[in-house]
């Protein structure tokens, strides 16, 4: 048996290839307090009277530069986000390791450091360590970034903590980022062509912990396999059912047309600035408040709630009637991220 | 201009670009007591009360199996000295990024991921983070793993801290790995092949920093670009020179053969289980005991002493007179880690 392109898509086959080869084989750690095995957006580590929270993920978008952004400024954002949807607002720092392509232009280079350094800037962290490797021609495609992030939070926030009743918050329009990558890779051109959301929201996940505290139950971005995937991890860990009001989930005109001449519903697109909030009803709308006071947060919309019923399951309100949303198998579209 | 093989093989290409495009952009970091512009074996950060030190290192080893080892076994050793020879011998926790080639065999990946499990082991830590992706056919050369480590050092030691009158040690045979990679990938058959020494060394460096405590001046571990690049950088960031006693360096005599049959220095070659430890004059004698006591170091050796002449440069003693030794420019064997 060999890896699928669809095991490095998201969704369930790639769960369930990270769970089988990787994810049960090591040992706990004594200091842990969310390990691999949770297969959340990163670990916790106790240190002291500190909670560590520490996240990874390797960047290999293609093409490295699209319309709102560019692998540098993904490695940054994408690790940021990680550590706040995790409770960890203000990084410690970040590391990054670099894998070049032999004969890459210095330019290019200096063009994704300057968008690593202004994602940087904008989240208030920056790079503490690094490494780069070469590989030679035709050995990798162009360049990929792994970076890794680490910061302390208060409380560990996780994506399994959902309970029958809360509210489900989205901070924004969805399925942008990955409509802009599809766009520019395939070269379509469209009037209004599809921008990346790509940026830090950790200023703004501080904000809705700084409302909402312990009313916030769990926190995902919606990268790969879009807000679907998302939702179907965050509904089987936390073992509640999850009922969608589609017509409620902010997407623009421009994302709908193209995700529509596409034939792909923008569910399941991955996103790069956006989280999924799950909070207490009774916080909802002092959350929903704060984040619309934010620029990032203007669109931001309650779109589900959580119930006891059909657990594991996500049910569309789609405003005619009532559908099952389906985890995403593998592929929709590899290297969006 | 282009990035080159010559910029990812250690050397002085590689610092000049690392220092150039990365090192010297990013902004200081308010909790960094070593950071990115020290491109030291990684960072060390403030937490509390706490010296938190984080490496990184993106693993593109060719072949990905060889003699001795894998990536896998790499990936976590490289990580766990890397910390270790920084003064945190004790890993709170690795992270683990992969990338995967479409259609690489899921026994390969199976193999590689309980090497790295064993390493884990051996060393006493875990991963407790991960993130995996896949590339399409033709777009990565089989894996890539990039291993992040975290831990706390009672001390951050340094690769600057060298005086003059401080002896060099090394804890074993040196060229092994090196001279492992290279004859597997050229199918050079030999009597005695060379086996890498790839091991996780943290609980050999916890003996010594036990025996001798504030006298480890400063550690190094020399993988790419070998004893011969990892001295010059000990030399030039501490402002000392160096006269290196080469009849001293340990080196098998198969290795030796090797070397001497491909016409290469084994002071350039890399190791992925020795560490460089500079002490002050009077710990040198406790310090290789200690060190012998260990099966891991059992060969070790002073090699070298710190003057205050020839700053920066390393001057070797042959035992038949002396020379300078030459900083390695650039490429001697790419993906040699």
């Amino acid at each position: 048996m060999n890896v699928t392109l669809a095991h490095g898509a998201g969704g369930r086959s790639m769960r369930r290839l990270v769970t089988d080869v990787f994810a049960s084989a090591f040992d706990p750690s004594p200091h842990a307090e969310i390990g691999l095995a949770a297969l959340d957006d990163g670990a916790v580590l106790r240190v002291g009277e500190h909670h560590l929270v520490v996240t990874t993920d390797a960047h290999v978008v293609s093409p490295a530069f699209f319309p709102g952004g560019d692998i540098g400024r993904l490695a940054i954002c994408g690790t940021v986000n990680d550590l706040a949807v995790m409770g960890a607002t203000a990084p410690l720092g970040i590391t990054s390791a670099i894998v070049i392509e032999e004969g890459y232009p210095l330019v290019d280079l200096e063009r994704i450091r300057t968008s690593m350094l202004q994602a940087c800037r904008e989240a208030h962290t920056t790079v503490v360590a690094g490494d780069t490797k070469v590989m030679g021609r035709g050995e990798v495609d162009g360049i990929v970034i792994t970076t890794t992030g680490f910061g302390l939070a208060q409380r560990a926030i996780t994506d399994c903590g959902l309970r029958p009743g809360d509210v489900i918050i989205v901070t924004g329009f969805v399925a942008d980022h990955g409509l802009a990558v599809m766009a520019q890779r395939h070269k379509l051109a469209f009037e209004t062509p599809p921008h990346s959301d790509v940026a830090p929201i950790n200023h703004l996940i501080a904000r809705v912990l700084h409302v909402a505290g312990d009313e916030v139950t769990a926190m995902k971005d919606p990268t790969r396999g879009g807000v679907a995937s998302a939702l179907h991890e965050m509904a089987e860990k936390s073992n509640v059912g999850i009922v969608l009001d589609e017509p409620a989930v902010p997407v623009t005109p421009a994302a709908r047309a193209v995700s529509e001449l596409l034939g792909i519903d923008p569910l399941y697109v991955a996103n790069e600035g956006k989280a999924l909030i799950g909070v207490a009803p009774e916080a909802a709308r002092r959350v929903i408040e704060a984040l619309r006071e934010m620029h990032q947060g203007r669109d931001a919309a309650i779109i589900g709630r959580c119930v006891d019923e059909h657990r594991g399951m996500i049910v569309v309100e789609t405003g005619f009637g009532r559908r099952l949303l389906a985890e995403p198998e593998g592929e929709l579209l590899p290297r969006i991220c």
